[in-house]
C-alpha cells in the first residue's frame, strides 16, 4: 500500500463512490495517517446520513455559505463524487472559497466533458492545473451511502486524465490517494478515456437496451419474451440498468459514442450481408475471432494477438 | 407426469439433447413403460460411448444399412438429434427402411429449413404427416453424451410445430414423450418458432460476436479489452459460444433473423439519432420502458402490458 496522508479531504456527494474512498482511507491508510473527512451535500439528510454511518465527521449543506466556506479552508483535497453533469455548477460554487493549494480531483465516467467543465468553471491556469480528471471503475450496482464499503477500490482501475496544466507532483497526490485504496492506476488522454469507455461500456448499454426496445415494439413481443432464455438474461442484465444515469454518460460522451455506433453498425452490417448470402466461411471466422478474443480476456489473457490479426 | 410408453425409440445423434431424453424417459417413466433405445451415430466410437453410459440398449453405425434397418424395425418413434443441417441427408438415408407408421421427430434451433428438409425427403403427404417438428429450450452449454442428464426438460420449454399433414394423433404421441420428461410443452407454427428464436436467441448472439469484432478491429483494441468491465462481461458472454453451431443457425434461420437484424438496425438508428441531438426525454423513456420489461421478465411478471405501451 502507498504511503498517503492528509489533513482535510471534502467529499462532495457522499454515496457508495465518494463514501467508499472515504472508508477506504480511514480503515487502509491506518490511525495516524488520515486527517478530517468533511461530506458535502446538496440535501441535509443525505449527508446527515452519511454522518450518523461514520462515513464522515461533519455534514455541510452545500447551500450554507458559511459552513462551505469554514469546510474548504485549509482543505488538502476536494473529490467531486456528484453526478457529471453537475461538475461545472458545483465548481463555479465552490471556487469563491478555494484555496490556491487545494487539490481537486472527480469520479466522472465521461472525462471530456468534465475537463470541459473544469476549464469553464476554473477559468485560468493556475486553478484548472489543480484539477485532476480521474474515473474509478467499479461496476457499481448498487449505489447511496449505505453501500459504502473500504474494499470497493481493491484491485480496480482507477483512470487518471492528467491535464496539460497539471503539476507532475499534484497528478502524484492524487494518484497516492486511490493507490492508498487498493486501487490500480491508469493515466490516459481525455479523448482515450471516453473512447474506451464509449465501446466498452456506454455502447454494450445502448445494445442491450435496443434489443429490448425493439422486442417490446413487435406485435408478438409478450410471446417472444417468453421463450426468451439464458442468452437473452446475460445479455440483457445491463438494460435494468439506471435509465437516468446512462441517458447522462450517452448524451455526456456523445463524440464518442456516436463514433463507437457507427463503427458497431457497420461491422452489423457486414454480418447481415454474410447471413444475406450464406456466406458462412466469413460468418465463422469472424465468430471464431470473437470466441478467442472473449476467452482470452475472460482468463485475463493478452488479447493483442487477436487484435493484430483482425486489422 | 403424463402417461407414456414405447416399443423402440432410435435416437439418431446420442449426444446432449438425445442421451438426456433417453436418460429421462428411462428413469422418469418407471420401470416398464419404457422399451428399447438405440443409439445411431456417423462414428462407431460415439454412439458405443453412448452404450458405455447406459444412455442406450444398442449402438449402430449410420453407414450399416443392414443395422439400420434392423434399427428402423417396429420403431415407434424416431428422433433426430443430429445438427439441422443433416436432417435432409438424414432422413433420405433412413425412408428406405421406415415403417409407415413409426411417428418422427426432431430437435433443431430452427424449424422452416427442418420442415423444408423433411418435405423433400419424405415426400409425399402421408410420410411428410409422420414427422413433427420439435424444438426444445434448454440453453445448453454443455454437449455431448457425458453431459447427459435425465432432468434436463424439466420445466423447460419444448416447442412443437406441427405441419398441416400431422394426424392430431400423431402429435399428441410426440408431446406426450416431451411431457413425460418434465417439460413444458407449446405449440406453434414453423414461421412463429423462427421469429421468436431470431429475436431472442440468434440476434443476441450476433450482436454480442459483433461487439467483440468491432473491439478487434480498433487500433486500441488491447487498451479497450483491458478496460471492460461487468457489463462488457455479461453481454459477451455468448460470443464465447460455437462458431459453428451459430454459423448454422444464422444461416438456416437467415429469412427471419434479416427481419430481426434489420428491425434491431432501425432501433438502435433512432437511439443514435437521440443521442445526437442530445434528446435526453427520448432516451430516458426508451432506457426506461427496456428496464421495465427486463425487470419484470426476470421476475417472470407478465410483459404484456410494457408491450402493449410500446406499440
Amino acid at each position: 500500500m502507498a504511503a498517503f496522508s492528509f489533513n482535510k479531504l471534502v467529499i462532495f456527494g457522499v454515496g457508495l463512490i465518494g463514501g467508499s474512498l472515504a472508508r477506504a482511507l480511514r480503515e487502509r491508510a491506518g490511525a495516524g495517517a488520515t486527517g478530517e473527512v468533511v461530506g458535502v451535500g446538496r440535501s441535509i439528510k443525505s449527508v446527515e446520513h452519511a454522518l450518523e454511518l461514520g462515513l464522515i465527521d461533519s455534514a455541510v449543506f452545500l447551500d450554507d455559505d458559511r459552513a462551505l466556506e469554514l469546510a474548504l479552508r485549509d482543505a488538502d483535497f476536494v473529490l467531486v463524487a456528484a453526478p457529471v453533469a453537475q461538475t461545472e455548477p458545483l465548481l463555479r460554487r465552490i471556487v469563491p472559497f478555494l484555496d490556491a493549494r487545494t487539490i481537486l480531483t472527480d469520479v466522472g465516467s465521461t472525462k471530456n466533458d468534465v475537463v470541459a467543465a473544469a476549464r469553464a468553471a476554473l477559468g485560468d491556469r493556475d486553478r484548472v492545473g489543480q484539477f485532476v480528471p480521474g474515473h474509478p471503475i467499479t461496476g457499481r450496482e448498487s449505489s447511496g451511502p449505505d453501500a459504502a464499503i473500504p474494499d470497493l477500490y481493491i484491485d480496480r482501475n482507477v483512470v487518471l486524465c492528467p491535464l496539460p496544466e497539471n503539476p507532475p507532483e499534484v497528478v502524484e497526490r492524487v494518484a497516492a490517494m486511490w493507490l492508498a485504496t487498493g486501487a490500480s492506476m491508469h493515466r490516459m488522454t481525455a479523448e482515450q478515456h471516453d473512447s474506451v469507455l464509449a465501446s466498452v461500456s456506454h455502447l454494450p448499454h445502448v445494445l442491450s437496451f435496443a434489443l429490448v426496445e425493439m422486442i417490446l415494439q413487435a406485435p408478438d413481443a409478450a410471446l417472444k419474451f417468453s421463450f426468451a432464455a439464458g442468452g437473452f438474461r446475460d445479455f440483457t442484465r445491463i438494460a435494468a440498468s439506471s435509465p437516468e444515469m446512462w441517458r447522462d454518460a450517452c448524451i455526456a460522451n456523445r463524440a464518442a459514442l456516436l463514433t463507437e455506433i457507427d463503427a458497431y453498425i457497420n461491422v452489423l452490417a457486414r454480418f447481415r450481408q454474410a447471413i444475406e448470402t450464406s456466406d458462412g466461411a466469413a460468418l465463422e471466422a469472424a465468430f471464431e475471432r470473437s470466441r478467442t478474443a472473449r476467452t482470452e480476456w475472460q482468463h485475463g489473457g493478452a488479447i493483442k494477438a487477436a487484435a493484430e490479426s483482425a486489422q
